[in-house]
């Protein structure tokens, strides 16, 4: 299949009711992330994916699961889309390096 | 599969000069919901749809190839999740019936 | 003070037990909308505000404070703007009449 | 007035031809934002602000003058809110200091 360059960014938002249980099953997300080897960046409210529009989409499909098996009932997510087929999405060191 | 119910709303915002061709390529994208037979509500900014979790995504998927086909070079979405596997999610009737 | 045509989306979201809480809030914050005058559209997700932009934002704030005197600790919320200062943001009507 | 801690991210989006404009504009609404004083952390797609609801929430609407000021004639920003007036709204450096 076509790869297309894409960046992706998505907040897992478990319903649980400490913030003690949200940190611990967001942390539990950003590892199944990391564990995907795809580039990404942690940030306060999202974490930041980039690489091939169908992987990064399957990746943002499974945390949902992966939150619900650490441990919540109910999630709510919300992601944010750069699609760019033809290349050229500005990349995560290109938005943030100067700023940190 | 086990199919587990979920709710997502998407907006997309292709990046084109003019309102007429956003609006003609969002259009396009309702349009290609609609025909995949899910239940689905267009609002002012978002398209709520409702059904199985994993069809859903797939069509969030592919609404940003349908916006690139229909004339854009590049697409922003912003995509909302509420996913409760075990059942229970409010349904769009329930939401909004009472207010229209 | 000068007046500039906007168009804002808010979703909020009560962080409380139970699904008929957080309908029970929600209906709050949207009967408290409506008492503003301005034109508003309710979606599954977040409704939809069309006017000044100074007095949109000024709503959106005090949504917030709403949901917390309507009997939740904490809230999240998430905002679309829509601002086209010199006129011409697409209107609620213009969006969403030909599909209801 | 009456102080509350909330923590509010925002993206602004504006409406221009190129990447190179988009970067122009959206670093100097960043640097609007430095020049507040609040505590900021720029992340590839939103910036997140903390401190007094008030404040943060006129921050928030000025960054759509400003943008336009810099150049574009229409915006569009998402906004998140976390907002929790007892306080205990989770940091920006709780939550990112570990993975960076």
């Amino acid at each position: 299949m076509e790869k297309f360059p894409a960046s992706v960014a998505i907040q897992v938002l478990p319903h649980v009711d400490t913030d003690e249980e949200v940190v611990r099953i967001v942390d539990e997300v950003i590892a199944y992330i990391k564990s995907t080897g795809v580039n990404y960046y942690v940030g306060p409210f999202e974490t930041t994916l980039e690489g091939d529009y169908e992987e990064l989409m399957e990746i943002v499909k499974q945390c949902q699961y992966i939150a619900v098996k650490a441990g919540c009932p109910q999630v709510a997510a919300y992601v944010k889309i750069s699609f760019k087929p033809e290349g050229g999405v500005l990349t995560i060191a290109q938005k943030v390096t100067k700023y940190h």
